[in-house]
């Protein structure tokens, strides 16, 4: 880790503290979740735990003996402790007098520290406030994983075949991904056909692709963390049906309605809402069945979600996604979602690629 | 899901009723490890909370409603509730005078219940404990699962080549469990090369194959939720060097007599000891970093591990890794790894696959 990403993360922790001077006066910050120890010191390791102290004096970073080299590396700023039991050793050595723990620790952990060092706070989602604003690099790590992303997803439309798995195309777009840069998949690619389209969170299986089909592929690049997430429909070697044209137009004037409405100061219910007046003129109101965004980032769901029960406003540099969709059981489903960034100037996209429904195979 | 599998799960939820009896006499359990669920109910949706009464009149599943035509079809013997909010709306429904939670469940989670029903008590890991021993229905998961890794293993040695990236080769991988069945694979696979593969857990990267590199493969298919779990490691494109050799026999010594050790009765960490005692002889005990292994079912990693500090002993239909490494810093490492399944005929290994220090590319 460079010196400039090291004062980086110095700067996000002092960020976090200036939240904990509001929220939890006098306090350590015990951080557990692996994303926002992550975020507030470039550690990626999978065991990790982060305090933070009132003053930067009392940060120290906690992890076991597998990690002694990749920690010193990507986190040379910080004090480190290096043990098996990594929770409870890492808190005897910071010995606080007072502590907080964020919600996402489990109560078995709770009940260890507590028995410890006495009951901690409970805290807000702190971290997770301050990671919904991007910073440049991580944008530009967003950026790499969306353009792997519609890389890929190019090339495979190419490819794709009647008789062709979902299963298969599922783990070729993955391989794309690999081949292109990526790191990784993003999450469990989604790769829905005919009737299974209509499952908004199919997982792909031995189903073979069909001439009239509808077919959503759902899926995104990991790069240096950061995820990419992105959906297109298309139809199996035929015209699209009637049908199958009328919803698709909805969903993409619903998807291109609400993308305008992604500024900063916009109520997140109410870009939610306008898409789904969109759809619901189209009369498919009850076909419209989740939330129309959430935040991408260190997760592929973190803040800001964006439903019809959200609370609060975009601001500029939250990189959300927007991706509307109509299912009608055992006939097919449409989907198309595109990953963004508030900005100033309007909404900049991010999965940039045609959203027809184009036939493929 | 047939009937059969209904009354399997049912005889589950009162195997778990058996332990509650003694441990939580009178209290409801609420389950809210989605593996947990899933084995005792068949349902696999991605949100789900079950609540365990004393008698299975009290038993009680939820989810939303993105599962409700899923979860009618896996746990057809169930009453259910549909709710967005699932943990709330079905412990209302519940409304149990006196219940205890999963130490897995979060300290948010933990708040949103005490302020509704008053504070629950935090049980031991009741459900992770029936899972340990295996029944015939998930042991022939976890066999289909393995075979469809070994088979893939095979492929995949055939095709390597002296430039391969390490990513490339994950996703390739993948890709063969795709093609021979699997629904997805079982963890993230571990492509390590040259000095990468002294890394216990590396992520594959961009780095390319070279000739006299040691190269572990460390991965699994998953079938019916269940994991399999396999690592072996090659030279490639050149003779073994002497010391390649020397680590490589002192690995696959530990391998086998660790191997023969997994009989009911043998207390964990006396078998762990075995391997550790086996590598310590070639002069590499320092060089051992982790535990022996664990068990894999419904999870990758689950109870019971095998480790210096482990407690309790084997019983005949465990399934668990026996994993012995050796690690040299910026040289180079070797892991082998099989599946088995404790039976009191000794040892019943699920990857059966040659062991040796095959040269490949």
């Amino acid at each position: 880790m460079s010196a400039p990403a090291a004062t980086l993360h110095a700067k996000r922790r002092d960020r976090l503290r200036e939240l904990m001077a509001i929220d939890l006066p006098g306090l350590m910050l015990v951080v557990t979740d692996l994303a926002n120890v992550r975020y507030l010191t470039g550690f990626s390791g999978s065991n990790a735990v982060l305090v933070v102290g009132p003053t930067s004096a009392g940060d120290l970073l906690g992890t076991d003996g597998r990690y002694r080299d990749q920690v010193a590396m990507q986190a040379p700023d910080l004090p480190v402790v290096i043990d098996r039991d990594t929770l409870i050793a890492t808190l005897v050595r910071a010995a606080p007098t007072a502590y907080a723990v964020e919600p996402s620790l489990t109560v078995g952990d709770f009940e260890s520290v507590r028995r410890i060092h006495g009951p901690p706070t409970v805290a807000a989602s702190l971290v997770e406030q301050l990671r919904r604003v991007k910073d440049p690099l991580e944008l530009a790590a967003l950026e790499r994983a969306c353009s792997i992303t519609v890389a890929a997803f190019a090339a495979l439309a190419g490819e794709i075949r009647v008789g062709d798995a979902e299963v298969a195309l599922a783990r070729r777009l993955e391989q794309l991904f690999g081949e292109l840069g990526a790191e990784d998949r993003a999450f469990d690619s989604i790769v829905g056909s005919g009737p299974h389209s209509a499952i908004p969170h199919h997982e792909p299986g031995a189903r073979r692709l069909a001439a009239g089909d509808l077919l959503v592929i759902d899926a995104g690049a990991r790069v240096d963390g950061y995820h990419a997430d992105m959906t297109r429909t298309f139809v199996v070697a035929a015209e699209p049906a009637a049908w199958q044209a009328e919803v698709h137009a909805a969903v993409a004037e619903a998807q291109q309605r609400a993308t305008a409405g992604y500024l900063p100061g916009a109520e997140a219910r109410a870009v939610h809402a306008l898409a789904r007046a969109t759809i619901a003129d189209a009369g498919l109101a009850d076909a419209f069945t989740h939330g129309l965004g959430h935040g991408v980032g260190l997760r592929i769901h973190e803040a800001p979600m964006i439903g019809e029960r959200s609370n609060g406003t975009l601001e500029a540099d939250m990189a959300i996604t927007v991706e509307p969709g109509v299912y009608l059981p055992g006939r097919g489903g449409v989907r198309i979602e595109d990953t963004l960034v508030v900005t100033d100037a309007g909404p900049r996209i991010l999965t940039e690629a045609p959203r027809g429904l184009a036939v493929v195979g």
